[in-house]
């Protein structure tokens, strides 16, 4: 007996592993996260048939961001494709998207998207969410980090699973999912935003095309690889950066500094000696811990900043204090690197 | 008074970084390696205006492979403009390519280069030898390393400096110093190499044009910052992976393998046990460090291998033993990890 087409059996194979190789609960309900192209509506294929046989219960959420004329439409056929799929709980999420709060249409629809997802895995009482981010999404993802020039975390790529969120196609490509869709007689919706060179994701994926013609093919691929290696550095660095933070406060007396009289606004602080000592990957890590803590922005936070203030432990000459973002201040007075609030009283 | 132009003021000012940061022996020589195109001229003249004015003795090398008619030419030109500029050591090294070692030709030529570069320093007692690759060779290093997918250290890009090589123009740009050596009066000579897209280099330098053009300004800049932060963060895992090693060999009894009568061409082990409590990012490293300690060959060494013998460490079900390039194999035996050599016997 021939098993499915291959396409097919790669996309079944992902989401099979995905559920079992993260013991994700048996017997819990699962959802695909769908828009009706042809990554989620594959995902959303391989889950109705792998769950039922892994005993999960399963289901898919169609987020519609109206932001589309007849995108009402396009989730209301997305929705019925799930249900022919076998798919049982399945739901249209309106989201209206907060524009306006700075960081472009593009941000602010994901964290709109992200925000109703997981408001109705609670409200369905799903273990977790299924994104259908392919292996090319990915190597875009690297690409725009890369240029972005912000080092180990940016590049490292979205992860394969997060508490409540799984992303089981990181290593299945697009065209792989489109073929998926073919052999399942699946009828596709192609966003017209996805030809739409405006939008910056546009322009890096045309890119990549090209890039993967004149340097070779295999390029998404080694992008997609260098994000998983780079996940795993990052991962081990915030490791040990959180330990190193940890023992770092938990030594320092808790009134050392309020007894102070200058000291009453000080909302963070570590002693210089032992950061000292630590390597820079770490080192760095834990100064954005000590700004993290004092209440600085984590959007605004970046390598710069946190090179002023290891500036204040490797390098000291009497320079500062520097303003942080988030109102903060930061100085070093008598072997410790200080935080405040910069209010007028400074 | 009005200063020197930008450009002129860009070079200088990397080169006196470079040499005062890095605390090169003042009265020592160094030496700018010169091709006689717009960066290594630029080096040079910027060698030549501060090194005296450090106290340092200041000469060029110029390398000439002999691949192209009128190469001989070429450096004795860059050489007769070195010392016009004021270098005192000026010597232009022949250097055959050892072709055919299957690297291709252009890491043929500059490990040759390199080689070449080493001796010279040697023999004319120089501390240091100055390169001028520029913030965009950087850039094209990381792209390539990110398209082949090798991690953290591929992406890394060029160090600013090993115990005898300073990279000053990191920072500066292409277009920088050819500025330069505009103002300074300095006919460049323009590699016919540089515009044959036979070469990767070239077909990456052009791709970066257009990424720059399509993405926006500021990712070669982006890509350099990477690099440094990548390099650091490569730096930091690889000290705590060479610590965690030494303790994991450090505490292994010298003779327990050897009295063992299967055990004579075991090479290098580990205790699982302490291994598998490392952060991934440290596991990994330890595990290459293992394998090179057994004699693999570091060049053919990459990540599915170490993954395959990380996997006897993490989620081992009998698995293995595993070939790893360099004539070895490695296998799980009685709570350690054993590499042995692959001979016949087994």
């Amino acid at each position: 007996m021939p098993g499915p087409p291959a396409a097919v059996a790669v996309t079944r194979l992902a989401v099979r592993r995905s559920l079992t190789s993260r013991r994700v609960a048996q017997r819990s309900l699962v959802l695909a996260a769908v828009s009706g192209g042809a990554d989620s509506l594959a995902l959303a294929a391989a889950l109705a048939f792998e769950g039922p046989r892994a005993a999960y219960d399963v289901g898919a959420v169609i987020v519609d961001h109206g932001l589309q004329p007849g995108s009402g439409d396009v989730a209301e056929r997305a929705a019925h494709q799930c249900r022919e799929l076998g798919l049982t709980s399945v739901e249209v999420l309106r989201v209206e998207v907060a524009a306006g709060t700075g960081q472009g249409p593009e941000a602010e629809a994901r964290e709109a998207r992200y925000a109703a997802l997981e408001a109705a895995r609670v409200r369905l009482g799903a273990s977790h969410v299924l994104l259908a981010h392919t292996r090319d999404d990915q190597a875009e993802q690297v690409l725009l980090g890369l240029a972005r020039g912000s080092g180990t975390r940016s590049l490292s790529g979205m992860p394969r699973r997060t508490a409540t969120l799984l992303r089981p196609f990181l290593d299945v490509t697009a065209a792989e999912t489109r073929q998926a869709c073919d052999d399942q007689g699946l009828a596709v919706w192609n966003d017209p935003h996805n030809a739409d060179d405006r939008y910056l994701r546009v322009r890096v994926r045309r890119l990549l095309d090209d890039v993967e013609q004149r340097i070779g093919p295999g390029v998404r691929a080694g992008l997609a690889r260098s994000a998983d290696l780079l996940r795993a550095d990052g991962d081990t660095l915030d490791e040990l950066a959180q330990s190193a933070y940890g023992e770092a406060t938990a030594s320092r007396e808790p009134d050392a500094l309020a007894r102070e009289s200058d000291s009453r606004d000080a909302v963070a602080w570590v002693a210089v000696a032992p950061l000292a000592d630590l390597p820079t990957g770490v080192r760095t890590r834990v100064i954005r811990l000590l700004l993290l803590d004092a209440g600085a922005d984590p959007a605004a936070l970046a390598s710069p900043q946190i090179g002023w203030v290891d500036d204040l432990v490797m390098r000291w000459k009497g320079q500062g204090p520097f303003d942080v973002p988030g109102g903060l201040r930061a100085s070093r007075e008598d072997g410790r690197v200080v935080v405040r609030r910069a209010g007028p009283l400074q």
